[in-house]
């Protein structure tokens, strides 16, 4: 593999979403969801990409054959494997022959660090256990592999026994292994222990004679993966495994998506090249989207609400002065600052808002008072714009007259009932008026809100063929009086895509389909409202 | 407020999640809501319980009010609020009178400790800032009440300059603060900085002369709540601010629900009462439940996944001798362990329940066997049981044979549609079989659902009459696969009462009101059930 913009980096990232993240809840990738993570990390810019284990899942050879016609820019791909099982030849080991098909330049194998496991686990011998590391590494190397060697267990085998423990690495040192990565595999060590065990390690191996690298590779179950890295590398570990959400077992892996900013921004040890940083964001959308997982909101610099502020003062105070309630500027990590709306946020991150859509008003225009009225009304009512935005946009325009409606309802009428056709158990016709033109459209759907959603467009569709490409992608339910029981008011919020702009929009009412309704008719009129803007830009 | 069980611990914890909590995006609590977590937090035993601003939030004195008719074993209720503002008295400060009307034998109060705020944000002097510290402290203190003071942006404000912000903890300490809360207000602090600032306020204060108290309050905007309130902890802070499931502004706050087994199970520092360690996960789902958010699986202890084992090699060793991949026993924490791959999931745990209902039953007669493939069928479908002991009795039951139905449903038409009579936007038009017999009734209803409802209701009232006592008390929905937007699979938990006995039925389909009547089926058949065995026992 030639080399190309690969840049020295301060710290190595290996990236593991695809085999570490893949033995998380949930997470099953095809190969070519894989092919897709492999181009969105090689976009970022890490070092390592580790892939796949051939050895222990024969379908993972495919996915390394198609990767290898990648053109990468700036990583490389990794296999990954267990040391020799006991009592036969580095060479007679089908897992190590599964793992040097997989053809990659650099390979991570994982051996034993922990007494208890080799004795209990494995059932087998110290000096054993040695040698089949010693060997594992010495064998890969000489088929001309970089060899990581991922020290299973270290931290609580080193609390267990420290010279067994490193006589692990001695092991994997004597057979050639080019970085030793320290593994808290149960996740239940705490950041001053990490730091200190690391920074022997480092100083007798990556300061030492031998000059062999250091990493680090953590899980979460204590919560501290992301602070456990971090200390690591405060100690010398120069090689740092992850994955890119903190998929994982358990309570997943250290999230690299908060470990590269934390590293780059914080300690200034590059980690990716430093232009690429502002794609930490959109990259977290693309693995969501293709793990199919919701990226949660409050995931540290990449979410959706890392920079979203509520508190009254809180808002005031980002507005004087951002870095007053905000660690860095979102742009940084390609991410945006929000204002909620909400009864603890105060008027005048309402007003930013408002001014942003219609800047000619201000804080006394006599619109102004009726928007922030009519916001008053409508929270009373149940509604919240906080995760709302393409409402709250209509809102303001239909209350400062900067609006004109694009379709008027004339009815709507919904058929459901049991026994039912699997799929269709409901029915809707819907009319609709646009410009003096009525239309009439019937449409079936799996319950009264998918079948109400498809007449709906269809009868639209008719008028603006551009609503051909809308499409939810996101439908929450909240019922908030909860003891009115079937008669108590509940909140729909959907989310609505045409491929280019994502937006939101929430409906109140005590009937789940009118309230449903509501927002999918802010939904259609707030994406009618952009194209209309576009076509004014000339876009 | 008398002593009753309230235990000395080595940490106080106090639990934010009802005043910094519902600073997180899409987070809003009722009344109802707020004392139903009060409740679940007192029953786990945390020291204070910061549950509102009524300077900022008139309608948290409204919570107060009802709140101190609560009878709270563990738990003292805390108010918050801001120091004084400037230039006035604090006894003419509205914000400090709304504080001392929560009627709360502690407050809460913050101030700030960064220069940069006083002079941009605030707009005032360093001298008034301190002023304004000491004469609040002071003045709540002379009411009678235990200040602990918020020390926010101490870390910040630290870095920038420390004798400025160690002057704003000692205008607290004159003012008579009990507690100095470090607040990481930015979450912008790494875990060895809180920890070396930390041990020098611990030095100067709490093994000082003035012996007071130091607290912690961290965010999570670099990843790090969790791992800088466990530093400081090492440092010697012994009163730890979180909210319970890290619900918070932006990223949120540190997480109660891993930094207590964190410190109790790891450094043997007791935050709660040790009996109650196994609460933690229930509080977990019923504050996740209360709040309408989904617990995430990977939530380290409390998560559905935390110890959910699926690389094979892992189950393996977990099977062999769980400490080889578990930190601690999922039982400690009220957690259990899953095998993924294995479908031996929770078997014993389950054959409990269900002996409980039926004690003839063992592990292996046919109709358990039975019952736990129908339960492992309905599990994958987005059935949940835990929060629907109804439906759970009746599955057992059916899948016993101990059950005769009570009704048939021949069908159920529903009519909806816009515009509508206010009140009744649907109808439903129920036809049911009881003993032979046919009953045809039509019933009118806010939205499908109550139409419904009220239609089954009707029907059924013909030949039980024991069911015109039998109302709703709760509905709750949840969209499970949001993704699928409006084609998504909800779930439906509805709770159901006859004044005599409360009972929770659930029900799963893509279509909403189908899943409403599964769990309305379930809750009449559970109340005839139970009417049916009342008379067998002869009640």
């Amino acid at each position: 593999m030639e080399e190309k913009n690969r840049q020295a980096c301060a710290v190595d990232i290996l990236d593991s979403t695809l085999r570490d993240g893949a033995q998380g809840e949930g997470i099953s990738f095809s190969v070519e969801d894989k092919l897709s993570i492999v181009q969105a990390l090689d976009g970022l810019g890490v070092a390592f990409i580790e892939a796949g284990n051939p050895g222990s899942n024969p379908k993972d050879l495919e996915f390394f054959e198609r990767a290898a016609k990648l053109d990468l820019r700036h990583a490389r791909l990794v296999a990954f494997g267990s040391t020799r099982r006991k009592g036969i030849k580095a060479e007679q080991d089908a897992n190590l022959q599964a793992l040097l098909q997989a053809g990659t330049s650099h390979v991570a194998v994982f051996g034993k660090c922990w007494k208890l496991h080799v004795t209990e686990i494995l059932g087998t011998t110290c000096e054993e256990n040695y040698h089949m590391i010693a060997d594992t590494c010495r064998y890969l190397t000489q088929q001309g592999k970089t060899v990581f060697f991922d020290a299973e267990h270290f931290f609580d085998g080193y609390r267990d026994d420290p010279a067994f423990a490193m006589g692990a690495l001695e092991a994997a040192v004597r057979g050639g292994a080019a970085c030793l990565v320290l593994c808290d595999t149960n996740g239940a060590t705490f950041p001053d222990e990490i730091a200190d065990i690391t920074r022997q390690v480092v100083q007798r191996y990556a300061e030492g004679e031998a000059s062999v690298q250091v990493g680090i590779h953590t899980h979460n179950d204590r919560g501290m993966a992301v602070a456990n890295t971090v200390m690591a590398v405060r100690a010398g570990a120069s090689h740092v495994q992850g994955t890119y959400l903190g998929f994982g077992e358990r309570c997943g892996n250290a999230d690299l998506s908060t470990i590269i900013p934390n590293l780059q921004l914080k300690l200034q040890k590059c980690c990716i090249p430093p232009e690429n940083m502002a794609l930490l964001t959109p990259t977290a959308r693309t693995i969501a989207e293709v793990s199919n997982v919701t990226l949660p909101g409050g995931e540290p610099y990449v979410g959706g609400s890392a920079f979203a502020h509520k508190a009254g003062m809180h808002a005031d105070g980002v507005l004087k002065l951002s870095s007053s309630f905000e660690h860095i500027h979102p742009e940084q990590v390609g991410n945006e600052r929000r204002f909620l709306m909400s009864e603890i946020s105060g008027r005048a991150a309402v007003l930013s808002k408002i001014k942003r859509i219609l800047p000619q008003l201000d804080r006394d225009s006599p619109e102004t008072l009726r928007i922030m009225q009519r916001l008053k009304e409508l929270e009373r009512e149940g509604y919240q714009f906080e995760g709302a935005d393409g409402s709250f946009e209509l809102l303001i325009r239909k209350n400062a007259g900067a609006y004109r409606p694009f379709f008027e309802l004339i009815y709507y009428k919904i058929l459901t009932g049991y026994p039912s056709q699997p799929g269709t158990s409901a029915s809707a016709t819907v009319k609709v008026r646009v410009d003096g033109k009525e239309q009439l459209t019937a449409a079936e759907g799996n319950g009264p809100v998918n079948a109400l959603d498809n007449g709906l467009r269809a009868a639209l569709e008719v008028f603006y063929p551009t609503l051909a490409k809308v499409h939810l992608i996101d439908y929450k339910v909240r019922v908030m009086d909860s003891k009115s029981a079937s008669r108590a008011t509940v909140r729909v919020l959907i989310t609505t895509t045409d491929g280019k702009r994502t937006w939101s929009t929430v409906g109140v009412s005590s009937d789940v389909v009118e309230a449903s309704w509501v927002a999918l008719v802010d939904s259609i009129e707030y994406k009618l409202l952009k194209d209309a803007e576009d076509i004014f830009k000339g876009e």
